[in-house]
């Protein structure tokens, strides 16, 4: 690929024609990849697109189309494809010493480096990281740790989670359990009596005529009726990603997070802040708990930006509090027993070092707490389309949420794919956008210029007017 | 480093010196890295050891102390260290295409080159890769799945998950349940009615008296009673460790697996052979199920050597006969929805094609089954010293079990530390094992040559003796 940053008219050509064999490829992933997240009623005919190349805000498929990258890889890749400074440091650690276990007390430079930038980057009271390979084995560990915790104080009692309806948290088995989106479990079995999924904050469905102010204390108060008819003594945590990713989105209130964690406090729960997505840069900040919500959370999950995607990695970020109980042995001969083979892989730990280097050298979180307010202005200038019933989110994490009728919100017709067809007309004019369902996600790189958002926006429109015609066209609205 | 790889005398020699800060480094890791599976009765005293470089059968310490690596990182790094070709394959795809989703019908090409490549190694009926980052998140994965399936078949209540005492399964919420190792869930909670435990095969500690064949018909007779109590209807699967590892390296009695596995066909049970250890070459085959037991598993779960730990990736390799029922939607607009963000990631795949590339030009395989059974055998002649019960295990996965009395087998005191002794003794000589309780695992890179046992093993001769005058110094052993 050419190396221009600059988004342009040119983002459809063609470019370099990638060695690989299209069709043996093609017909590899069909028959032996099980993607996650598959939707076999489409999979076994129209197989996959092969992703192969990439370069800062766009990535490129087998046949050498150039698209910009509107999603970061998957809410990830923050500090934009195709840095071979990154490449560098992962293969300089991978030659150098690419793997010895961690366990007990054995541990590796970039571990040890990672672990205190962490520290120092994260809340004051946030400095012992437990490193994971990803999100979901995060929060999984996060509930084993908090439920080890209150059995070291003496409240084995203390169990449930308290996690919100069309929350995301992964996909372990406790991750999914603690995730509130239905779908997602759809045959699948959870943890249903250890996890309580309180509502989630969604202003654009809130009930009629409630201000945000009134709907805040709504939200508020049923967080304290649950804590009342559960009893605090059986409640553990509260977990809560700052805005809602994958579950669409989902701003909160103002002061929503602020007053949940004072009710946590006041009832001995844990407050858990799953910043898997919020984290590294994407609302303007390393970490948005405090920066953006005030709050000061027991637990900061962290993953994604943390390493931008370049290789697998996770971590909990556990406050000096917690690690009073966790750091003492649990009886004679007691150890801490859990973390993963892979808990502060050299690799993984060195692509994160230079990835927040990166981030801090070229002050990418200034860039996004600049262009993100105008992408926020930008896309709600699409407000005015046939489909369009709500343009929100913050800074690089916004959603268009599609309707079939904009005053009562009413949806359209699973059938109508409309999530879909958004997203394929986008892809078409060279930009990929996620659909989710009947919502489409707009989670670019954190390097996208005015021009970038000018470029994609213009796409989107375009591609907003299609998919009206076409559903018109299909039936699906009125001519 | 020197990039000798004939191991001598000169093992403790210093080598490069770090450029590291090792005051700094020690001080950092102490303060903000909480390390999987630590002894904090020690850690915050004693700190961290830093392993910081490595090459081919050796790793080095922050202070250019070399050791043979005994332990392969922790029964990984299959093709040995410093493999720049690795390295430099990461790196490329890394400048390439670092990450990009691979939800629903997006991929990549190492993603999908590597399925196939599985699919051609394992065993014929296994066709389907659902990638993970380790193996944890295999099991974790694996046991949603079957769940799914036989909610899918309309057998809803088939849940209930056989495992094993001593079993080492990970440590996700679900994963730690399957762990059948008591003291890893101490302070910890667990899923109790999700997971029964068998009795592990435990040829050394079998009852007094009771031949091999005895014993085998022993635990198969345990495991039909115990399907006949639970109810075969309430079962869904046994999972096992062809031969378990952190449980203490035992091998099963000659036939077990076939036996169990013929149990498991006769009741509707699924046989998931955890291979995370025993694959990947460490008894001589990619795969040990069939190759060795003459298993066919439903599912094998691999990780570690898939990718000698370059970089983190774990799979789960499914059977066609599941795939039927995975590979059909739920219901309309039914998803797959599992999987995790770094699910079949782009570099983490290049790396293990590189790896399995290595393996299969070098025939890393054979040299296991060369010279594994020397290391058996040379392993073995260490029986005479006081402290040692047992000597097992089976080509490159070895064990050395301690104790204070050979005839009866009585335990040394945990008091004692014998398997630390032992480990610190070895190491101060040149030699990295792993103390596990009173037990030392030697689970070598595959690349050692016959002149690299007879180091290690006179390492060991040495370390055993001093560890014996140190009980009795210590008064733990008569003198």
């Amino acid at each position: 690929m050419t190396t221009s940053t600059t988004p342009g008219q040119e983002t459809r050509q063609q470019t370099r024609p990638s060695s690989l064999d299209a069709e043996t490829l093609w017909r590899q992933d069909r028959d032996h990849f099980i993607h996650p997240f598959t939707d076999f009623s489409q999979f076994h005919d129209k197989g996959c697109e092969l992703i192969t190349d990439s370069d800062g805000i766009y990535v490129a498929d087998i046949h050498g189309n150039r698209f910009i990258d509107g999603i970061a890889g998957l809410w990830c890749v923050n500090v934009g494809h195709g840095r071979h400074e990154i490449a560098q440091a992962m293969a300089d650690q991978a030659s150098r010493m690419a793997y010895f276990s961690t366990f007990n007390n054995l541990s590796n430079a970039p571990a040890t480096q990672l672990a205190a930038k962490l520290a120092e980057l994260a809340p004051a009271h946030l400095n012992h990281v437990f490193y994971t390979c990803g999100g979901s084995t995060a929060n999984d560990a996060t509930i084993r740790l908090v439920h080890y915790y209150f059995n070291r104080l003496g409240k084995p009692s203390k169990k449930r989670i308290l996690s919100r309806r069309n929350a995301y948290h992964g996909t372990t088995y406790l991750a999914s359990s603690l995730t509130g989106i239905e779908s997602n479990n759809w045959s699948f079995d959870t943890l249903s009596e250890l996890v309580t999924h309180l509502s989630e904050a969604n202003l654009y469905r809130r009930p009629e005529g409630m201000s945000e102010e009134a709907y805040c204390d709504h939200l508020v108060a049923e967080f304290e009726t649950t804590i009342a008819d559960i009893g605090a003594d059986n409640i553990a945590a509260f977990i809560a990603e700052p805005i809602m990713g994958a579950g669409g989105v989902l701003v909160a209130p103002q002061g929503y997070h602020k007053r949940m964690q004072a009710v946590c406090r006041a009832n001995d729960i844990l407050f858990i802040a799953d910043e898997v997505v919020t984290g590294f840069g994407r609302l303007g900040h390393f970490f948005a708990s405090e920066a953006v919500f005030d709050t000061q959370p027991d637990i900061i999950n962290i993953a994604k930006g943390l390493s931008s995607g370049y290789s697998p990695l996770g971590a909990s970020l556990i406050s000096d509090r917690l690690y009073e109980v966790l750091g003492t042995p649990q009886c004679k001969g007691g150890v801490l027993s859990t973390g993963f083979t892979y808990s502060g892989h050299p690799v993984s730990c060195a692509a994160a070092l230079k990835n927040i280097e990166i981030m801090e050298r070229e002050d990418i979180c200034a860039n996004v707490r600049e262009v993100g307010p105008y992408l926020e202005q930008s896309l709600k200038r699409l407000a005015h389309h046939a489909t369009v019933g709500d343009v929100r989110g913050s800074h690089f994490m916004m959603c268009i949420e599609n309707v079939a009728d904009k005053t009562s919100g009413e949806l359209l017709p699973v059938e109508a794919r409309v999530g879909d067809r958004v997203a394929e007309e986008a892809q078409k004019r060279g930009l990929i956008i996620r659909p989710v369902g009947h919502l489409n996600v707009i989670s670019p790189t954190l390097i996208w210029t005015r021009e970038t958002v000018d470029t994609a926006v213009a796409i989107l429109d375009q591609a907003l007017a299609a998919t009206t015609e076409s559903l018109q066209r299909d039936g699906f609205l009125p001519a």
